[in-house]
């Protein structure tokens, strides 16, 4: 296809993935989607739902597309990735939606075969809840997607994946791997660690006063709900940048503890509107 | 009015306090509405909207009323009490819908001339929206409503209360004060000052990364837009039990921290599946 692809295999058809494939699919951008992943039922499944076209347990079957997508939490990336490797062809672009990037891109680009290239990308779409069942063709439109590339990525590859998310409406961005980590890192994961803390702080106190909750804790521990294998994964491997924005947030803490211990009431209303106005910004 | 009340005043005519007047009038459990604030124009157009049948800045005129709701931030409360002290009229029930309770509760009973019943109650509403223009006559259908009397409280003054509180469709809840803010401490307060501080960790850190956050950040962080006025006097009133939270939300920050240093993976897994299994429950 002029303008787009004639096969694309999706490692991992989960929310990302599956919405990956709908988008594609809907805007006339493939031909074929081979599903890969763990758990045939699911796949057969996922293909009765139309998201994809076929499904392999084979990762050489896989390596049949032009474009290969690796939509798996991030712990089993450098697995599958070097189980491809022998049967990647010449001219192939292997792309991965992965939430964390230096690591996942510095290990992906030393597997690739020459000839063979690697995008880094990190759409920030989709939610607490896991699964192509929620899979949705338009959760790409208006969202911002990430595309990280190093001095060793083939440039055409990039254009290529660039015109790819565009197309799926959302709007794209280039960074490093390093500052996207960084940047994800205060944004993303540490929320997400709070969210967590937030939710297991009322685990330990007395588990029956969750009922008492209102929307504000409601919202505030949505993102709780998040998977644990996609999640886990992610802190172990952003976990500098996420135990450094930790740090940051503690001492914002200690602060407020102060102004409450000292009970100063002016100190604590600056403190709360120099919140305000930030996340006013993304209203 | 026999199941209701011919005059109601409302002290604090913003989200809560012009919500129920709506939700009064809507159900006609009410004759007359009298609004009393610090802002003249505002109430003027409160008046307008027909949220409130009149407006004054007397407190003296303010006791006219059978029932009294104060609805302005908790700081205000005690000095707005003591001044109306002198011309609450027998049989008069006063109520505040205020987020802390035991404080709140022990000042005004004893601030109540004899014969005139004080009711603590805290309708488990609102949003970060604060203003009678976010009002809604609905805003306590299926909602949570808490009632914290005393073995001061007068009973028949808190069956009243109760009535009319399950009329705007909410559903009617008691515990003593010091029940309620050891609760609320915990499912509202600490989410709050959490939000306010993981907002102010972005403002330390690069006030620009915020744009680049996607719907986690934004739904965490969305009680972060409440009120300053509002929470400080919040946090201030409740100071103890919202340390003591504060203390184990620390303690369970600590415990992931040492998962994610230690590479403790099968932890972090097993911490994340807790919040996602307690967080579960409230959907």
């Amino acid at each position: 296809m002029e303008d787009g692809f004639n096969t694309v295999s999706i490692i991992g058809v989960g929310l990302i993935g599956g919405s990956l494939a709908l988008a594609l699919k809907g805007r006339n951008l493939v031909n074929k989607i081979i599903g890969f992943g763990r758990n045939k039922e699911r796949l057969k499944r996922a293909c009765e739902l139309g998201i994809i076209d076929s499904y392999t347990d084979s990762l050489k079957e896989v390596c049949e597309a032009e474009l290969i997508v690796i939509a798996t939490p991030l712990g089993v990336f450098e697995e599958i990735t070097s189980e491809m490797a022998p049967y990647l062809k010449k001219g192939t672009v292997v792309t991965d939606v992965g939430s964390v990037k230096e690591a996942v891109v510095n290990k992906l680009e030393k597997i690739m075969p020459q000839g063979v290239y690697f995008v880094g990308t990190h759409p920030i779409a989709g939610s607490d809840r896991a699964g192509f069942e929620h899979a949705r063709e338009d959760l790409f439109e208006g969202s911002r997607v990430i595309i990280t590339p190093t001095e060793n990525t083939n440039k055409s590859a990039v254009e290529k994946i660039a015109k790819l998310w565009t197309k799926t409406g959302a709007s794209v961005e280039f960074m490093s791997p390093a500052e996207h980590d960084r940047i994800y890192a205060l944004v993303s994961h540490l929320p997400h660690l709070v969210s967590f803390c937030l939710v297991n702080t009322v685990s330990e106190m007395d588990k029956n006063f969750i009922k008492y909750s209102g929307s504000g804790f409601k919202d505030t521990t949505r993102i709780a709900r998040s998977s644990s294998e996609v999640w886990a994964d992610i802190f172990m491997m952003n976990e500098k940048n996420i135990l450094h924005c930790l740090e940051i947030f503690l001492k914002k803490i200690d602060e407020i503890k102060k102004m409450l211990s000292e009970r100063e009431i002016e100190k604590i209303k600056k403190f709360i509107e120099e919140a305000n106005q930030l996340r006013q910004k993304i209203d």
